[in-house]
C-alpha cells in the first residue's frame, strides 16, 4: 500500500445491494485508487438474507470494477477504516431526512476516528425512493422487486 | 362496478382511529364514489388492539356514510387496491417529517401499482398532533386518550 | 354549471409553465371535471415573460386536454375560486422544504375560503428537481432549459 | 412549597447522560427555582444501563447544583409534573428532526396537562451531535465515549 | 433595576402582531419578570405599516398586562438587549422550516451575545399557521385578516 | 493540463468569504489535484462587497495552499467547470434547510453539465451556525464578525 493511496470505505447492511448503492459507488470511482464496499455484521440485529448470499451478491456485482473491493467488519466503522488505511467514508444522501442522521455519524466519525472525512453524493432522481427496507418489504409481501436491483441479483 | 367509478383506499392499522383519521376520510368523500377504509394485516407486527376491536370501530365510526366501507388485506397494499378496482389511495400528512416517507412511497406505488395515484390532504391544525401511536401511549399509561378519538369509541 | 360539477384550480405563475407542472395537471385530470390552469397577476412582481405570452403556451400545451381550462385571476387565490365555483384547490409537492410552506398556505385557504380543499399530489422522480425558478436561471444564463419544458415551448 | 415556586422538569431515559444533557440542564437554572432531572422508567423498553447506575450518575453529576433535584417515575410524564407540582417541562433541540416530534409532545402535553408549558433551549454546536443513542453505539463497539459524557462518568 | 431582575426580549417586526405573537408572550410572562416587545427597525426594509402604527397596536395590545413593555431598536438585537440588562431572548417556533433559521440565530447570538439565552416556545396548533407575511398577504388582496389578530387591531 | 487531473470548483460569492468555507476548501484538498474557489459574477445581484476586494481576500487567504487557485465566471457554473476541464463541483451543506436545494442544483448540473458531479461535505459543528448572509447582517449593524472570518480578513 502506497503512502498517498486514496482508500474509500462504502459501509452498509446491504440485506440486499439495491441499484442506487451501485450508482453512488460508481459515481465515486474516479475519486478513489480503492472503494471497500463492506458490510457492518451486528449479531444483535436480524438480517433477511444470510451474510454469504450479501457478499455473494457484492462480488457478483461489481466483478468487473478493478477499484472495487468486498470486505467485511464487526464493530466500530472508523476502526474498520484505520486497520485497511482508508482516509474516507462514502454515503449517498436520498432526502433531507437522511440528512441529520448522517450529519451526526460523520462529524462523530470525524472526532472518533482522528479526522476520518466522509464524502456524500446526493442520489440521482431515479433511484432517490429506492432503500433496502422498501426492497424487503416487497419482496416480503411477495411483489416483484426486480425494478430497484441490479441486474446481477436474481431472487424468485 | 361501473369501469369509471372513483373507488379510494385508505390503509392504515388503525390501532386505534383518530379524529384525524376520520377528519381525513370525510373531506375526502366529495371527491370520491367510495372510499374503502382498509386495515392492513402484517403478521409480524403486535397490535395493542384485536383486528377484530378495530373492524368494530370502524363500522361504527363510518356507518353513517354510505360512500365509506370497511376493508382489510395481507400483503402489499398495491395488490389490495388491483383487486378491488382501487385507483386512488388516500394519505394524510401531518407535518415534514411524514413528508419524505410519503413521498417515497407514493413514487413506489406509482411503479410497483401500474400508475396508482395517491392523493394527499393535508391535516387540519386541530388534529396535526395525533397519532396512533401517541394515543396508545397515553392508553398504555393509563391517561386519557378520549380528547384523539371518535366519539364511538369508548375506552375504559 | 351543474351543482356537483367538481371544479379544481391549478394556480401559479407559470413563468414559464414546466414539464413538472404539466404532469400534476394530467394526473390530476381523472378526479375532476374541469381543471382550471389560472394565472395569478401579482402587480408588484417582475415575470421574465410576459402574460400574455405565458398565457398562450397554456393554451398550447392544454389544447388537447377538453376538461382543462385557461384562466388568469388578481388577489386572492380563494376569491377567484368562489367566483367560478371551484371547491378544490391542486397543488405539486416537490420536497420537504416546499411542505411547510403549503400546509400554511392550505391551512388557510380553509379558512378564509369556506372549506376550500387542496388535493396534494406528490411530483414524480423525474419532475422533482424542476422548478421554474431553476429554469429562468438556466435561461438568463444562456443554458438549454428545454429538458424542463413541455414540447410545445419552443425558446431560442 | 411555596404557591409561586417555578419548578421544571427535565425528563429522559439518561441511558446513560450525556454532556448535551448537563449542558441544557446549566443554561436552565437561572430560570427555575427547582429543575427536578427525572428518569422515566419504561417496563417495555430494555436499557443498557441499571436503574440504580442512571439514577447515582445524576446523583453524582449534579451534586454541586443546589437547584438540581433528581427524581423518577412510572406513566405519563404530565401525571408525574401534577404531582410534583411542576407547570414547566424543559427539552433540547438537536436539530429539524427533532423538532416535529417534540412539537406535537408539547402540543398533547399542553392538552392532557392542563397547560404544563414546555420550554425549549437548542444545544449548542459542540453538543448537537451528542445523543445517548450514539453513546451506547459506541460503548457497545468497545468505542471510547469520554468526550461525550460528563467528567463524573467513568466507564472502562 | 434589581441585579437578579428576569428580563426577556420579543424582538420583531410587528407588521403587524399577529394572534400567534400574543399568544407566545402571554405563555411566557410567568417565567420572566419584564417582557420588553420590542420592534427592530431596518432602515433598508419596506414595511407595510408605519412604525407609529405598530408600536400603537403593540401598546393597545398589552395595556393590560403589567409585565410587558413596548420598544424599540435598530442595529443588533444583542446590543439591544444588553443595554436594557436583557439576559434573555423568546421566540415562538411553529413549524421545522423555522428551526434551522432560528438555531443558527440563537447559536450566534449566544456567541457574540456573551451568553444570552434564547428561550423557545412551539406555537399551539391553532396559531401555527398564521404569520405577519400572511396577514399582509390577505391585506394587499383585500381580504379578511381578522382572525389572525388581536381583537384590539381594527383595519378596515 | 493532464487528462486524468482532478479539478474540483468551488463556486460562491464570498461576500465575505468565512471560515466554514475555508474549512470546506482545505478539508478537500487531499482529494484533487486543484481546487478553484470561484467568484460567480451576477449582474442582477447587490454585493456588500466589490469584486475587486473579494478576489483579493480569496487570494490573501489561499496564498498559501498550493494546489488551490482563485477564479471568477460569469452564467453558469456548468459552463465555466467545462472551460476549465473541471468534472467535480464542492458544496458544504450545513442543515437540513440547505439540503432540498443543493439537491436540485446537483441533480439538475448533472443533467445539463454531462455528468459534472457534486461532492458535499457537511460542516463541521464548529462552523454549521456560520454564513456570509449572517457575516453581513453583523457588519451592518456594526457587530464584530471577526470570530467567523479567517484571519486573514481584517475589516473595521
Amino acid at each position: 500500500m502506497k503512502p498517498k493511496e486514496k482508500i474509500c470505505v462504502f459501509p452498509g447492511s446491504f440485506d440486499p445491494i439495491t441499484s442506487g448503492h451501485v450508482d453512488v459507488v460508481k459515481r465515486s470511482l474516479p475519486l478513489f485508487d480503492r472503494v471497500v464496499v463492506a458490510i457492518g455484521i451486528n449479531s444483535q440485529k436480524k438480517y433477511l438474507f444470510s451474510l454469504e448470499q450479501r457478499l455473494n451478491w457484492l462480488e457478483e456485482v461489481f466483478k468487473d470494477e478493478p477499484k472495487v473491493e468486498i470486505g467485511r467488519f464487526e464493530g466500530l466503522t472508523v476502526k474498520y477504516c484505520k486497520e485497511i488505511g482508508a482516509r474516507y467514508l462514502l454515503r449517498g444522501l436520498r432526502n433531507a431526512s437522511d440528512f441529520d442522521y448522517e450529519k451526526t455519524i460523520s462529524q462523530l466519525n470525524q472526532i472518533i476516528g482522528e479526522d476520518l472525512e466522509t464524502i456524500f453524493l446526493i442520489s440521482r432522481p431515479e433511484f432517490s425512493h429506492i432503500s433496502s427496507t422498501i426492497v424487503r418489504e416487497i419482496m416480503k409481501a411477495k411483489g416483484d422487486a426486480t425494478p430497484f436491483l441490479p441486474d446481477q441479483i436474481r431472487i424468485n
